[in-house]
């Protein structure tokens, strides 16, 4: 029954939210070490970091899931999670890295950038593809 | 032609959409009881207080979201919606609590946590039980 | 093969997701123009609003995805895809308001908020007739 599914790009989803879970655990244990009680989200240079490496998760978060999805879906499943997989290394990488100092987040955020770029083609030629035969009856492939 | 959708995961989704939605509205009720105008995000603790509960219900969402949906396609759609309506009642309860004061978010937030595990179990058994059947064609149940 | 699959919907979602990728780089850019490194995020007037601009997008943008896709499956797609093109419009005239000036982003932010509605009743219409006919068996169209 559940066999047709996704469900290469399902497992890759629920790895990143508990990567995303994981990333806002470590914001509260920065926040028990620096005795930082919410609602403040400001205080020594290594929290605010751990605070913003978050935040700049949070902000792509949708935009890499919907990526994720549709060029799954609409260009090839197998390449998708792949990149998925690459991509929350690259996450882990910008995340560690910035916590030890503003500059060392950059080379995980290229990363992940390649990535989700990489993607974004895949997505675009499915869609492209799919748009042709669904609407002017082109097939390409 | 729409029958075979999930229509409940859809209509939970739609409840806590319109549930962000409102969030997002108190704290611009808050901006104007405090005379706080945007791009201000300090103020007064209430008002700090307000807008941290906001951001915390948006750095959540997307997972919320990603967990409700494949738990339910992947596991079981009724279980997957009902654990949804409570998790929205629960990030209610977390919000209302925050906003008269800090410590009194806890007792939502470990509600919604509880909920949120509930359902990743769901999902990993779901994704599992797919995955065995679509790669290696073994039928757990 | 995928000639069924919601590709109106997709493409729309894609153009929102680099949307949201431009914002983040005038973000970028703005730090740039007032020299402010992460992980700050305070300065200039028209830094703040920026980065504010950026943050409400965030917040609202699982919201609209959510709305977009179920009003889009369970009504109408290309409806649905319409109005989430007048939404982008929407988002990038509240950006670019933001930026010249805090009160400025209210025409845009409106306009948004008018789509969303049109595509929240959409949906709301069409959860209502496919609940009715999946569990009800009860045909209103």
């Amino acid at each position: 029954m559940t066999s047709d599914l996704p469900v290469l790009l399902a497992g890759v989803t629920m790895l990143s939210a508990l990567h995303m879970g994981f990333q806002a655990r470590r914001v509260g244990w920065s926040r028990m070490k620096h005795k930082i009680m919410p609602p403040t989200v400001t205080g020594p240079p290594e929290f605010e970091r751990t605070f913003r490496a978050h935040q700049n998760s949070v902000e792509f978060y949708s935009i890499f899931l919907a990526v994720l999805w549709i060029s799954g879906i609409f260009c090839n499943e197998v390449l998708a999670a792949l990149g998925g997989i690459i991509y929350i290394v690259g996450r882990e990488m910008y995340f560690t890295g910035y916590i030890r100092e503003s500059k060392r987040r950059l080379p995980g955020f290229f990363f992940m950038l390649s990535v989700l770029l990489f993607l974004i083609v895949m997505a675009t030629i499915g869609i492209i593809q799919s748009f042709l035969d669904k609407y002017l009856n082109i097939r390409l492939f």
